[in-house]
């Protein structure tokens, strides 16, 4: 259907889909693992941003944002990562949750609903 | 953008954001977090159906909430809460897990989607 | 009101809402929860086919889909049976975590959001 519009599909999944102007992003963590919470979740960031642009959105059109940390300890330090990519006044919503994903190294996940 | 509009905004998120006719509300716990679930819950409920009430929105319009609680034995008394809470006919979808929130005081963590 | 659509509903949930070329469908998850996770995993995926048909959608058409598993020792069987459900070039998003559900002997649920 050309009414659903899939970006950087591999086999198992889209990593985003953009239909009637809204934007779904897979779940995004950083590429390398070894770093602490700040690094990945700059790394995590990052690739938000660039599915963003590649889908015509940007992080000032974020809706909503679920946050999956490994360990509620590195809460702090997630926000601040986060205080500093947020655009004042334009805010998403959000809301954050200790889970487990599949891989232990993995600090923060990142699901994002934006507008077009 | 004048099609993003935002809810009881801080410097860290939008409460609430609605665009395009879709209502989406930060997770929403209780303030007092003293209370036994049941509490917890007719306070988080609370704050949605102002939230909605603010959106233009009501609780027999909205689309899907994702219950998140601290502890599953609290399952029992959210429902005595959520099925005082619904509007017979006009339910919404929902999914409920145990995760841990930020706050180990949080019982009950209520994300929400509604239609405006 | 007639702009949304709730399909099986009981006294406590919609298990689909219709709202607007967007379908929600609640957490699904295996009716017979003897069996391993790729028995599991294969009845929630056809409890989600069936409700997108009810919605008048179908697999090409999920936007994202959140899975939990109940112990991510289960997350190489689960995916087995993910990747013979999606119909390749037409994957959804996805994210997946560990969380405890309300049976702990429930391995998968599985929260989809579609286009109808």
């Amino acid at each position: 259907m050309t009414d659903i519009q899939r970006i950087d599909q591999n086999q198992r999944r889209s990593r985003g889909i953009v239909h009637n102007g809204l934007v779904f992003l897979a779940g995004q963590t950083a590429n390398d693992l070894s770093g602490d919470i700040r690094q990945q979740a700059r790394e995590a960031f990052a690739k938000v941003d660039d599915m963003l642009a590649q889908a015509g959105s940007d992080k000032t059109r974020v809706l909503s944002v679920t946050i999956w940390l490994g360990d509620m300890a590195d809460y702090d330090g997630f926000n601040e990562v986060w205080d500093g990519w947020i655009v004042k006044g334009e805010s998403p919503t959000r809301a954050c949750a200790k889970v487990a994903m599949h891989d232990p190294r993995v600090r923060v996940e990142l699901i994002v609903t934006a507008a077009q």
